[in-house]
């Protein structure tokens, strides 16, 4: 009996998508509308990210902090390009009790103008700068439909909001921070990404360079997992940030901002699960291996757990009265990297068997020599699930040299597509229109030689283009 | 030059508070009416708390989840004493983007609800209980006024929401994490509590008992820092939540919640805080030593810094272009545990100068022999700090034996007073309006003889009253 079914990958992904997240119990459908649940095993993946990644925020100098939730409407408001962009995606607080607010405030979609606000107390001389401010914070976008961990109103994320003496050293924040993410995915996820400057339709609300981190899903679709962005001082000028330089002359300073959230454990999910479930990178899996016992092999069981102990390796035991087989699945809708079967005849051979969760490849092994194995696959998975996912990526990057072959690979190849580009926002939106593909971002590494595969202009500049969640 | 001045702690303790908050950068003011920025010193303090709190949330079988952070008008009702306690002092979201919402939701005051919700969904059987959940999160009570810390419009708090096959075992879990935290406060915060039931008019909105840790600021004042409530099937029945028993009939879970916020943080303060402002207990300081170079030591500053690194002893060297008056000062404030002072002329000596900020005591120490000396004081710190708080505690703590006794107590001494009381909610009513003194704590372990200070009818048991932040 095979009680956790989940659909075909192949078949329906986005039904499959679906079913791994609620039957590996990563989240739950709560009353509140586009709201999710996150549960045990999800958050217990976001708290691995989060411990990972502020461990890289802090080497790199970073503080963290906690900002309000609201922001006064006038707050928002304050520069132009920022509140045009999320105006029409906030919740709005119009009553605290029984008494209607004299200025309505919106739940943060973002804290750029929460954190000038700050800075333009905080910053009077040079030797206050740099500042290099971290927050870890749910943010609410309104969103009409919604998917777990992709797409919801509440999203758990961190946002760095950095303040610069000059424009190159905040620019150099901006690549520092958006390598950090680089890095982190690649890894810890396990995800090779692509990654690069956005174009400016589709940069940032209010910044002047967004760097965006690409990833692509087993289905070909990009996932935006993370952006940096350089806003030089647009924001400071608009908040009257100043101060005052070793010159003595009162300058405006520059302005970073970056952020990363939940959506990565989306990434995961859609880029190493496969048909029986979640597959989990063994260096982000909060438990790397479970063990099955099978039959009467409690005092073994009791000194297999105590060696994993002792060598700081995370499992469980499932010691349901569920079957065998069932116990089998549950594991592998999970995604633990390692399953070991801890079996009564195994044990009188002196031997265990141990299943990867990425290959579900199985191996009888020695029982003594456990530990060193365990820890050895552990590296293995991490490696091969990286190298098999970039294999697949670089499987489907397509190159398109004319507007024809373009559209033809964008309606019968899943994946990204590398064009020429002349830089000019209506080629981007004739591509949008007649494809539903958008630019993912420019590609600085190779030589542009040729036209727009649009307009047949002169080519500026090479480009990703793909569809997106 | 004091550049930091604070106000007398005896002259205007309430002023002195806020000087310490703000002068220490613990906290600013935001334009966000009632809410506060907490500032990379008190996020820091949060940050510890939060790591070690956590981790013994987890050892006692624990697990994190993330619930929405709204809820639905008509599912805050479903519980009536629950929406009574809680409506009119919650935020109203009415709009997402441009749309009137069909339903309004408020911001979570707490997540009853939204945990039982949940638990409806997911306990089927009694081999699903007990469900151990916590969430580290912020909720939004609509305060009328404000102080840092202490009352605020958004608290960071973390909820633990747990479900029970008996009330047995809830009240064992109930009385489990109050006793989490009582060890967490004394151990780690160095701040004796006074522990007990809340009296039926103080205890939580919905619950049958709600256990309170209640500690004795400077002023003699209490603060309630973290509570325990055990609910029975209240909600459980409320929500129709019911599983199926092991003899096969249909029973209704018995629920707990358990909670402790930033307001530990305002503890701290008031409990440990001098006229030269705040004092940090080493176990919960972000950075244990500040280093004061003074003079040309750089080569025995990089030396030092490597054996505290090493040694695995945080540290902060201030090496601004400030007077070393101004750097003590600034050190004394922001409540290092320990200061160092590395002077050219005690090196000369192979000396070095160590200033314990508990008692602002100096002592001149071989440098060879700094690292066991600091390990040793920050343990003695620690534990002098625990001793003197709770010595200034019991030095406060009144008995009254008549009701004119209490109410001159109440006017002339600051601090706790131990009454008689018939347990009727009429006699605590009147105490409050003659004394504005409430009940903190019932005392479970005096023997009770005699009658009511109040009413003079035969008491039913020994109370904690006292004023309260």
């Amino acid at each position: 009996m095979e009680v956790k079914e989940i659909t075909n990958r192949d078949t329906d992904f986005a039904k499959w998508y679906t079913d791994v997240c609620m039957k590996a119990d990563l989240v739950d459908y709560s009353g509140v509308k586009g709201s999710m649940i996150i549960r045990p095993l999800g958050y217990a993946i976001w708290e691995n990210m989060q411990s990972v990644m502020d461990r890289m925020f802090k080497e790199t100098g970073h503080e963290n902090v906690q900002m309000p939730m609201f922001i006064p409407e006038s707050l928002l408001n304050v520069e132009k390009e920022h509140v045009a962009g999320f105006a029409p995606e906030v919740a709005w607080v119009t009553h605290g009790g029984s008494e209607k607010l004299e200025e309505r405030m919106c739940v943060r979609p973002t804290s750029e103008v929460l954190f000038c606000e700050h800075y333009k107390k905080i910053i009077k001389t040079y030797r206050d700068l740099p500042k290099l401010y971290n927050q870890w914070c749910t943010i609410v976008r309104w969103e009409k439909t919604t998917r777990p961990f992709l797409r919801s109103r509440e999203i758990l994320w961190q946002e760095g909001h950095t303040m610069h003496r000059t424009s190159e050293e905040a620019m150099a924040e901006t690549l520092r921070m958006f390598n950090v993410y680089k890095t982190f995915q690649e890894d810890y996820l396990a995800i090779p990404v692509i990654t690069g400057k956005k174009t400016d339709k589709e940069k940032f609300a209010g910044a002047e360079v967004t760097y965006t981190i690409e990833a692509m899903m087993y289905d070909g679709y990009a996932l935006q997992n993370g952006t940096s962005h350089y806003f030089g001082n647009h924001f400071a000028d608009a908040f009257g940030i100043k101060f005052t330089d070793a010159d003595n002359t009162l300058k405006v300073p520059y302005q970073t901002s970056w952020g990363a959230s939940t959506r990565m454990i989306g990434a995961i999910i859609m880029v190493h699960g496969d048909d029986h479930g979640l597959v989990l990178p063994p260096k982000i899996a909060p438990t790397k291996v479970i063990i099955i016992p099978i039959g009467d092999v409690q005092d073994k069981l009791r000194e297999l757990e105590n060696n994993l102990k002792d060598n700081n390796i995370t499992y469980k035991v499932d010691d349901s009265n569920k079957s065998p087989g069932y116990k089998f699945a549950d594991a592998e809708v999970k995604g633990y990297p390692i399953r070991i079967e801890l079996g009564k005849r195994d044990l009188e051979n002196n031997n265990v068997t141990v299943v990867r969760r990425d290959t579900l490849e199985k191996q009888v092994i020695e029982y003594n020599n456990i530990i060193p194995t365990i820890n050895e696959l552990l590296e293995v998975i991490q490696k091969d699930m990286y190298e098999r996912a970039k294999k697949r990526r670089d499987s489907m990057i397509y190159n398109a040299n004319t507007y024809d072959e373009l559209k033809d690979i964008a309606k019968n190849k899943p994946g990204f597509i590398k064009i020429n580009w002349c830089g000019n926002e209506a080629c981007e939106n004739k591509i949008k229109e007649d494809t539903t593909l958008k630019s993912r971002c420019l590609i600085e590494d190779e030589e542009v030689t040729g036209n727009c595969v649009v307009c047949g202009k002169k080519a500026v500049t090479r480009l990703y283009i793909g569809k997106q969640y």
